[in-house]
């Protein structure tokens, strides 16, 4: 194999794995990041929505060895979700077979680990150097530091793993047949704390995901290791009930009295937190291609950024590492051939996951509320786990199958939806779910996907 | 009123246009340009498709008296489509009722006529000048010479006129929630010509547009006033049929020899114009808002850049001008309630076009080779040129309906393709089609519409 100089643009969670796949192939590696280096100085205020490392980030993790270090150091496994009805009555669904867990996991911290692997493995991260300006025929970049200070930086190759707002791509953007979308969601979020209790304990169920169901919008926490929830409060930005209209902290409180009782009770900073955090908007990235010239590609939220309810975001960002180094093996040091083929093999898994994530949104905040939805998830588990070769919920595709393609979970989601369907409109369903009969006609369907 | 001083990016034909608009009502208007003045060095190179100027197109010029001049001066009459097969018959498809037309106009002519009118009308217009940096706040700019001289332009308020590469709309594009999208589309263009006959005569019918359909992709040529006609081929960008793959002009002589055989006849200039032409590519802009802080706004294809299939774009963007001008009697001086009903207005309507470009596309390069799609066609004519106020067909709406806005066009062309698909299905409708039988079902079903 030839040995290449490779450049990264951003040391974020993904630009840091990349690093460390290049690194353990002999290239030479260097990141440049905009920010400057948070291991030295502990930034707040950037996007912290905790962060659910789950199977397809596991995988990517485990092939430069710090799935089981990750897993150790600074995850909490959550074992299902906690429905919180406005009366505070919990409600309790598996994610998957018994064992099965996301895991809630700190950003900063995720990312400060593999930074910290990165350079132990000879990656050299250079911080404070924003992006300013890409030659896309020779992989070569100015980086411009907090004083104005530019310095051009040539290499063979170049990636652009610096996020959804990513410099490269706007570069690429301007060029010819650069097909791009940049979409606002009508929903924003504001993060919210539930602190430890008095005793350093937890003050909901640790092991799981909370989520406030409310219809068109929701409130969800995630366990800290500091016993902790992070919050958050995903919520339209205009109209009639929005941030906009919340626009002062007692019509906030209010609204939570009403809405979210139990945790409100549980928020002694909500006055601070409602405040001070920022309504924060979310965006969805398409573009194509995430190539130009064998000499500049795209990786990451960078070609793809979605919104966060899958949990897929981060976990999308490292298969794009996995599947890369996959390639690598099959093309060795044709990089012409290699990149060519992972746009086109990432491109639909990367649409998928997007419209996954969408679509995911409506099922926490409205459908995690309503008692036939919870039971179609009832049987399909039950199904599933007596008959694993035959039935997979699309959840646990997504989650805990990496081996199965996001697009063809999309695809196989689909076929499942009119199956159960047909199911759920069988007589007394509801009383007799868990029947033979249910099972059988089950069985049936089931060969039919 | 309040005069303001208002700036305006472009002078192309929307920004001119605008600037007619603005200064009719006492405002000082001033035009930043990019390219030097055409008018002084005849440019080519640039994007030259012919224009087809229809009823939306000269609604807004005749608001400000240059309806009948560009008319007059200008225009070529199309009554309809003549569609060309590959043994060279010919199908005549007229456009409308008796006398409707659209008209082949020069894009740079109209352009030149429009600016020369700004100009006597007192609007100041400022040649190579580009718009280097935009304050959104304050409506103010920064424009750059070609010597790379800047200066700065404070005014009351900022059009981006400036197309489809908008450098305005580049801008607001950084800011939050601004959702945009530049979808470029599998098929590009490139202009050849059929130049005037040896006693100065046009080669083909004078008054129509001429189309080639091939399925997949398409030649039409529309007539200039020395008799000669411009043609452009729609065609794929890659793949096996496929400019790419078209490499050699022998090649590409080939296969016209084979698709066009009737027009390459006409093409002396064959080999040249195809080896000097470029391959352009055609891209669909998306976004929104238009407008910021009641400052600055975009217009024409800077907010809504369409594919140029129903010879809709220049009469889109000339309706954005003729909707802001009504507005403009009902708002006053209220400019932020002006803009914020612009944008929400022009909004679907830009959609719908947009959509309807693209349809459109396939109807002319497939449907219009397509015997069952013609006799459908007629059957319609036939029924609306006896029922006018019971049926207009879509193509009707769309060019010579500039009462009906796109998004009720489009609305209303969806349920006219149910009735027409009931009214094909009907026995030996291509003996009887014009029988009092097939009138009577569209009476009726007409009724629904």
């Amino acid at each position: 194999m030839q040995e290449k100089n490779i450049s990264i643009a951003g040391a974020g969670l993904v630009g840091s794995l990349l690093s460390l796949y290049l690194a353990k192939r002999g290239h030479k590696v260097e990141i440049f990041e905009r920010r400057p280096d948070a291991r030295k100085n502990l930034l707040d205020g950037g996007r912290s929505i905790n962060l659910a490392l789950s199977d397809r980030g596991l995988q990517a993790l485990a092939k430069v060895g710090l799935e089981e270090k990750v897993l150790k150091e600074m995850a909490i496994p959550m074992y299902g979700r906690v429905m919180h009805s406005r009366e505070g009555k919990l409600t309790y669904q598996p994610y998957g077979k018994e064992g099965q867990a996301i895991n809630s996991v700190s950003r900063a911290g995720l990312n400060m680990l593999m930074m910290d692997e990165a350079e132990k493995r000879g990656v050299k991260i250079h911080f404070s150097q924003a992006c300013a300006d890409v030659d896309l025929e020779n992989a070569s970049a100015v980086y411009r530091n907090r004083e104005g200070e530019e310095r051009k930086v040539e290499s063979d190759l170049l990636f652009g793993a610096d996020g959804a707002f990513s410099a490269v791509r706007s570069i690429m953007q301007k060029t010819d047949r650069f097909s791009y979308s940049q979409e606002y969601i009508e929903h924003g979020y504001k993060e919210l704390e539930i602190p430890a209790g008095p005793n350093g304990e937890f003050l909901l169920e640790k092991n799981a995901l909370h989520i406030w169901p409310r219809g068109s919008y929701m409130l969800i926490a995630l366990p800290n290791p500091d016993a902790s929830f992070t919050c958050t409060l995903f919520f339209p930005m205009d109209g009639e009930v929005s941030f906009a209209s919340l626009d002062t902290v007692d019509k906030a409180r209010s609204f939570f009295e009403k809405e979210f009782a139990d945790a409100l009770d549980m928020m002694p900073n909500f006055d601070r937190d409602w405040q001070e955090n920022p309504d924060s908007s979310l965006v969805i990235i398409r573009c194509f291609p995430w190539t130009r010239n064998a000499k500049v590609a795209l990786i990451g939220d960078a070609s793809h950024a979605i919104v966060p309810f899958y949990g897929q975001g981060m976990n999308a960002g490292f298969e794009d590492c996995f599947v890369l180094d996959r390639l690598m093996d099959e093309y060795g040091d044709d990089w012409e051939g290699l990149l060519k083929a992972y746009e086109v093999e990432r491109k639909p898994d990367a649409d998928a996951i997007a419209d996954l994530a969408m679509r995911n949104f409506v099922e926490m905040r409205d459908l995690t509320g309503d008692p036939e939805f919870l039971l179609r998830k009832k049987i399909e588990v039950r199904f599933s786990e007596k008959y694993p070769e035959k039935w997979s919920p699309l959840y646990s595709l997504v989650t805990f199958s990496p081996e199965v393609r996001y697009s063809d979970a999309i695809a196989l989601g689909k076929r499942q939806d009119e199956l159960m369907a047909e199911i759920m409109s069988m007589p007394n369903i509801h009383e007799n779910w868990d029947s033979p009969e249910v099972e059988e006609r089950m069985l049936a369907l089931a060969e039919k996907l």
